[in-house]
């Protein structure tokens, strides 16, 4: 399949890797042209703007940092919506917000491109073993004709409805579910040392019994150590995704009490310095709040 | 060993029998004698006072519904602190609040008793399996001599410290971290469904990615089903532990901001009619707070 | 002076009359024309597009909905930004959020305009009356040209800084600050009330003692009365000034937690069907939360 | 009338006086005996023992630190109840739980002595000036007979309802609301604080317009000025009032989600070294948690 794949950070640099070798035609493009060069010499084509990029592929996916990212490679004019092929499918696989996907299917609907949202779970060592997990919705000829290059990437798909937005809230809520996780782990590890209760010894008990799942090993990990940095996933990052969920939220009239205090400790977190941690430092905040120096 | 057991409510009966069926000598005591009916029927002794059960005991067992109910057994005269004799053990396994449980450890120790916590997590199907999960803590040497009894219960013990309100504390943070995962898996599935997307669909996503853990399924399964009822733990009975843990917080200076917002959405849940529901039903009203009916 | 007005809504057309009865040379503008009747039939001009209506004025005042009116009205092709003269001066006097301020400075720097921010506290009957509050910032010789102006409008005029972003965050931090009011004394009356105290004779104590300000007698009296309709200021338009104030601190990177659950609770408030009721209609949900009906 | 006045601290000490100057025949006791000297010197009887001196007594006042010692001089046998003749009333003018409130209506009742709650609304200053709020409630004719006493000591004396408990209800929400102002200050002068804006000239504007209230102004300029020592209140006794707060509203299913939040922010004020300060330190922890130093 002749795919243009934009987007080439510590992910996406993995999937297009991924998706060349298991013999795509792909072109890369990047806005720091010098990220291509290890894909360049692996044999991927490189494009030099995001029209020639996707001018005659029949699949662009987008792995860009943010929604003013993929404003610029797509909506810009001479970008993705002015060049993609008619019938030629965009997979949106980043994080951005439910505004900018409904915009997204909307104007490549205009054009008679498809569109789906497929964002990723999963750090860069995931993606580099191809095992993240994506979760992909819209149209169902689309997500199908898609799947087979989305399970090249993926330990597995999971297909969560026909509007592609439903895949952002699904990546948004995920986050927000970790986010909680590491909230509620730095609250009771603060409150089990006050108690003088070793942090490892209570992780390795909570792992070894309720909650033995990856995200409670990963993050209680970290709050066990005290080792912030250096950060797999920033702070500012993190704020950034659930202030998204939160605008999805309110979009819909639904509250999320839970991720409006999460909120409002990242940017407490930022207040005490924390800004170029890993976001599990809401953790960190915690314990100094709780006079742990 | 010579154990008597105080408490046969649905956690306590399984296990004072499988006690027994280990081959332990043991008398059994509840308040409302009609419930060692069972025990008695496949051979234990019946006590007919808290006195009379623990006085030739080498350990005895509390499985009790709450703090009032181990006062009343054990503080009050001609209880177990009375009667229970130099040199045995107390080990409390039911969930109380961290001051008895230092108040229990200081009253023993005036009367060379032993006292050891070993709260359980579980349901009654964990207590009958004999698969619960045991954190222990307290005097290294009782902690050691109690184990054989409480492997008989568990699937595993985990021994967390030296002082007995260690294991308290583990025991309230633990349903604390339980409360956290309803409470977000709540907002998200509220979340969620507002965009259309099937709960069922999406819980069988989280409990096969990065929360593939026991309690989001039990929870996530809950949820999706919208199966209140009947309840397996009850609101009032999850509120009383969440306040527990605010207060074991509070003692300590430590604030538990999560819990905060826990225990006042079981309060709403309570004024929103749900005092009967499981303590789950923080998510209903999650739903309900995002204009789901 | 010759002066343009740009917005007649409750508010707007109060204020535009002041200026005209005050022998200012007023043309009004209102985006339906025929909220201009009143006005034109008292001797003020009527313009036809904001264009032609501010193209020889000295000041424009725009008293305009929201953000998107204001965009419209002055950012938009032939609006105020192509047609107001070099050295007049736009007085924004509506609620608007920090980030649109600044960009307004900074379009009508670029031309060589005069902008100022000068919001106003006060329902429609203290507009009616000239009373409102003012709160002006910017440049300080353009707010002391402007400042005879808006003392038209109002029982006083505050100046609070020179950068004009200063007064919007003044005014949108005051609305949260009113917000909060209305959640502490719904939580408050919710509780007394479950404990048999009257609403009224609680709230006659209240701003007979220590809370003897306009903000609690309005708020009070509504809330005993259980009065929320006709809204005086709807919960969509409070949730949209806190979800401003939210975003001005977030911009800060300073948390509001109090504006956090203010906001949840106005979203709870539109689940429970209060979304056509005043703003304080949080009260009733605090009430509602508390069991009672 | 023959009045018994126990407890002599900051504001009992001129509480007690004002009833000796009015023409009363006081008796006062204090725990520390020392503090009766001024007293004793204006021409006041000092007893040993709460028992002596309310053993004669029409009226015995308590105005004692909290919950424990009024337990100690009251429940405690040799105290007050014990030697209160019947007939005669107490009054309980301190800070204490609803539930206390409750249990000291039941046991004086069974002796036939007559007990109200009148706790007060002021600071040391107010009671020395005889300017009090005080907020009475329970038996109606015991209230009016102790009217006079309450209003020597007071600017004006709400009477509230019919159970005692009411009083205790109202002040403990009392003090919720003024921890709510503090808060929404602390945040709202943080944000403001950080876009340039001048703290004292923000207070003015607040104070001068929507909220001229007495609390206001206290708080204000305490913020502005950063000058949380010495303490008025400390921060301690503060969090003491809103757990009582959180608890009376929990004893009747009652959700105060600002409570809920300034508590997690004194304790988080303590861990971050605010012991010793005003209560309202919790405004100094807004600004460190916005980034101000």
């Amino acid at each position: 399949m002749k795919i243009a794949f934009l987007g080439l950070g510590n992910m996406g640099s993995h999937m297009a890797g991924h998706l060349h070798h298991a013999g795509h035609d792909v072109t890369v493009w990047n806005r720091t042209l010098s990220k291509a060069d290890g894909l360049r010499a692996q044999g991927a084509k490189v494009g030099k703007s995001t029209g020639e990029t996707v001018k005659d592929a029949e699949a662009v996916i987008t792995m860009l940092a943010d929604d003013h990212a993929v404003e610029s490679a797509v909506l810009h004019s001479g970008g993705v919506l002015d060049h993609l092929p008619r019938g030629a499918v965009h997979i949106s696989m980043s994080t951005i917000s439910v505004a900018l996907s409904q915009k997204l299917a909307e104007e490549h609907g205009k054009r008679g491109q498809q569109y789906i949202a497929a964002p990723v779970f999963g750090r860069p060592e995931a993606a580099e073993a191809g095992k993240l997990f994506v979760v992909a919705a819209g149209d169902k000829s689309a997500v199908e004709r898609c799947k087979p290059l989305l399970e090249v990437l993926a330990q597995r798909v999971f297909v969560i409805g026909d509007k592609p937005e439903m895949a952002n809230v699904v990546k948004l809520s995920g986050n927000f579910l970790i986010a909680s996780v590491i909230e509620s782990l730095g609250e009771a590890i603060a409150l089990t040392r006050k108690y003088g209760i070793d942090p490892h010894a209570y992780v390795e008990f909570l792992t070894n019994s309720l909650f033995a799942a990856p995200v409670y090993k990963t993050y209680g990990g970290i709050i066990a150590e005290e080792k912030y940095q250096p950060a797999g996933f920033k702070l500012r990052l993190g704020l950034k995704d659930v202030r998204l969920a939160l605008a999805a939220a309110e979009a819909v009239d639904a509250p999320l009490p839970f991720a409006s205090v999460v909120r409002d400790h990242m940017l407490t977190a930022i207040g005490h310095g924390m800004e170029d941690m890993d976001w599990s430092s809401t953790a960190k905040l915690a314990a100094e709040n709780a006079g742990l120096k």
